[in-house]
């Protein structure tokens, strides 16, 4: 068992956004750290593809850079985007905050983020990262890792007491633990792929729309989006279904893009000028999502982030959760004392329920994004919980939850659909466009909060 | 494009049930097969572990069985129930007949069905075995697979246009589809384990109980079932939660299986003198599912049998339904002209949904066994159906469409959704245990049955 009297010392696999916390983490307890990561590394080589995704950054990324002591190394690259901004059929805006007066979500480039992290935790002597290291093996029993060094061809063996896997999505730690009996392990694809698209700078190299929102263009089955770089660009994403008669399927030539992008977002065009060129370049993509269990084995290796639980990234959560799981690990180390035996038992128990209800929360915000944010009754329930969030402040919208607290995600998916028949009833009520704010309203959420 | 003016060659993995049975049928078109399979060959071995499991062959297995042309070869072994024989807890038996009469399912020995295929296989001149040859790799590009040859530790590569992975519901080629882009994977394992266990022979060399019944001890959350073997011998399993208040958990000593035992199965007892000896002897086995798609990879590697569908054995279709896949490969071989571009895309495109829903069957069906057969609604239910059966011929009750026909598994699962509604209806008539073959029955049933 390693315990506190063991020697200090651990292996993480991935150098990715919650590996590099979490090596950060570690390092700060006075432990040995060894990361390896298959990429090179991305302080000499750039970003990988050179592309500059953006991500998200909400409450629950902020309590565990918080905990790390980094929030000033992080907030100046951070761009607060404190509503949607929805962009109609015929080029209408309409805003809708996404909380109260000074809640925001943050729009943080994936690849600074990431430099950002690797510098910090490089600054510790303890730590020592591996670049260009695949891991080809994972000897369970013994327990050591395998990697090939992708610059010389060698292959070289890791002994380690301690391993944590942060190796993503696609994680080689979880496939050697998917050949272990009983576990259980899911990955699905969802039947929409995402391409990366772009709007550069203004002449003047200021944004070419508001950059205190995440844009929206919400078409029923599909969508566009953009979030704000801090270069005066946005990165936009076009999220449409692989096949089917709006698809990109059908998406074969110039003329097809355009037609698409000219009938569905118009008022985007002119602000796209290398849409055709960036739609050929820029790969389509698929997206997966991975639930398994239990994350852990025996007391020694441990699935953090998406290794753990890759979901789809519509709430915005996907970094935000794969932060809290630092958060929530540096957090039982303090209450166990280090035992790592408990540390990771508990961790895998506990934490499951939270994979799995971010990752139902995440795929039903794709259908409130794409199909009801541009949908009167869903702009009304909206109007009515912001309301009685002013009224009973007990009473928090299931998205404030998610993205404005630490409640863990197991409670707010229980209280969505809690509050979806709270919304069900409210918009059953006759006349409620008019009476929204009436008497009515108040007796169905009075009768709804009893116990 | 692998055509039929292509090579006529093929490659199979895994030498099991299925493999061995679809070598048959590539040999019989003249095709030149390569079996690689990880195990030695059990004609020189015996069988894996020694242990004498047995299947439950019905009509679907038999129906691949005939179109290989090699029924008289398999009959011979095989041990007609054509019902089940209920252990209540006090002892007393009860015997349900599984259809009509003349209708039964088989009880098979796996190792004797195996090695008889094997030797069905080998006759032919255009078939080469490769035993203890664990595939390592499969390099889709090309395509080509890696096998390590276990007996010498060398590692070689064969290049195949045409291949099968038949290597069961762990199976290597499945593995290397996996990491493929958009392919779907679901591997489960249910709470319960099992183990096996023997009624040997008498002293005169019959069979302790009746021969011509699959027999089952249902108690609730558990049960233990014996199939008949040619040799006097039972093989029962028992099938018993890991974990729980009554579990395999707790069966630590001898005292305390032979408690449960005594408490649960008092009746089987006296025929397993061996019963302790051979619970610890054996194994506590763990019971995955799996589902996955697209079932193939391009137009050159299709999954078939568990590889593609592994299901848990309580509706006794695991082997049917990998025979059924030969059946339906062989069919569309004609159909198709020997097109594999088109077979391989079409089975896996239309297949699959019937691998869904024999996985959903014999979910429902474990439930039935382990808990309603001793139920008295349940029993009454049956009798209806027989009844309704018995009169209206066009109503075939679910276990004789899975276990006495070659219609579709999917269709059989919506029939089960069906015919469920039907006996919720009919069992919520006042006095239904007096009145079961009366004319309310008869009415709810031409109402049930209108389109």
């Amino acid at each position: 068992m390693t315990n506190a009297s063991s020697p200090k010392q651990a292996v993480v696999i991935g150098a990715g956004l919650v590996g590099a916390l979490w090596t950060v983490f570690l390092a700060r307890r006075g432990y040995r750290v060894d990361v390896f990561e298959r990429r090179p590394d991305m302080r000499a080589a750039g970003y990988a593809g050179g592309r500059s995704i953006n991500l998200a950054m909400s409450v629950r990324g902020w309590a565990a850079i918080d905990k790390a002591g980094i929030r000033d190394k992080i907030e100046k690259v951070a761009i607060p985007m404190p509503g949607r901004m929805m962009h109609a059929a015929d080029g209408q805006l309409s805003y809708q905050p996404y909380g109260k007066e000074g809640e925001a979500i943050y729009s943080v480039s994936r690849g600074g983020l990431n430099l950002e992290l690797l510098q910090i935790a490089d600054a510790y002597p303890n730590v020592q990262f591996h670049f260009e290291h695949r891991c080809t093996d994972v000897d369970l029993q013994n327990p050591q890792i395998s990697f090939e060094d992708l610059r010389t061809g060698q292959h070289k063996t890791v002994e380690a007491p301690l391993i944590f896997g942060a190796d993503g999505a696609f994680s080689a730690v979880r496939y050697a633990l998917q050949r272990t009996d009983r576990f259980d392990y899911i990955q699905r694809y969802i039947e929409h792929g995402y391409k990366e698209l772009t709007i550069p700078p203004a002449a003047d190299g200021k944004h070419r729309m508001d950059p205190n929102a995440l844009h929206i263009w919400p078409r029923g089955n599909f969508m566009l989006i953009a979030l704000p770089n801090a270069d005066g660009s946005f990165t936009c994403t076009l999220f449409l279904s692989f096949e089917g008669e709006i698809s990109f399927e059908h998406l074969t030539n110039n003329d097809a893009v355009l037609a698409f992008f000219n009938r569905y977002f118009a008022d985007a065009v002119p602000l796209m000028p290398t849409l055709v060129e960036d739609f050929w370049a820029n790969p389509t993509s698929s997206l997966v999502t991975t639930q398994c269990y239990p994350w852990q084995w025996q007391n020694r290796i441990l699935l953090i982030g998406d290794a753990a639980h890759a979901i789809v990234p519509f709430y915005g959560q996907g970094m935000n959760a794969g932060f809290e799981d630092c958060t929530i690990l540096d957090t039982m180390y303090d209450a166990y004392g280090g035992d790592w035996a408990r540390i990771i038992a508990d961790f895998s128990a506990q934490r499951k329920k939270d994979g799995d209800a971010i990752l139902e929360l995440a795929l039903r915000n794709f259908i409130e994004m794409r199909d009801l944010v541009g949908d009167p009754k869903f702009l009304l329930r909206k109007k009515i919980a912001a309301r009685l969030h002013e009224r009973y402040p007990g009473f928090l919208p299931v998205y404030s939850m998610v993205s404005f607290s630490n409640t863990p995600y197991h409670v707010a998916l229980r209280e969505d659909d809690h509050q979806n028949e709270l919304f069900r009833r409210i918009l059953a009520l006759p006349g409620i466009e008019t009476n929204w704010d009436g008497p009515e309203v108040e007796r169905v959420f009075t009768e709804w909060v009893k116990p």
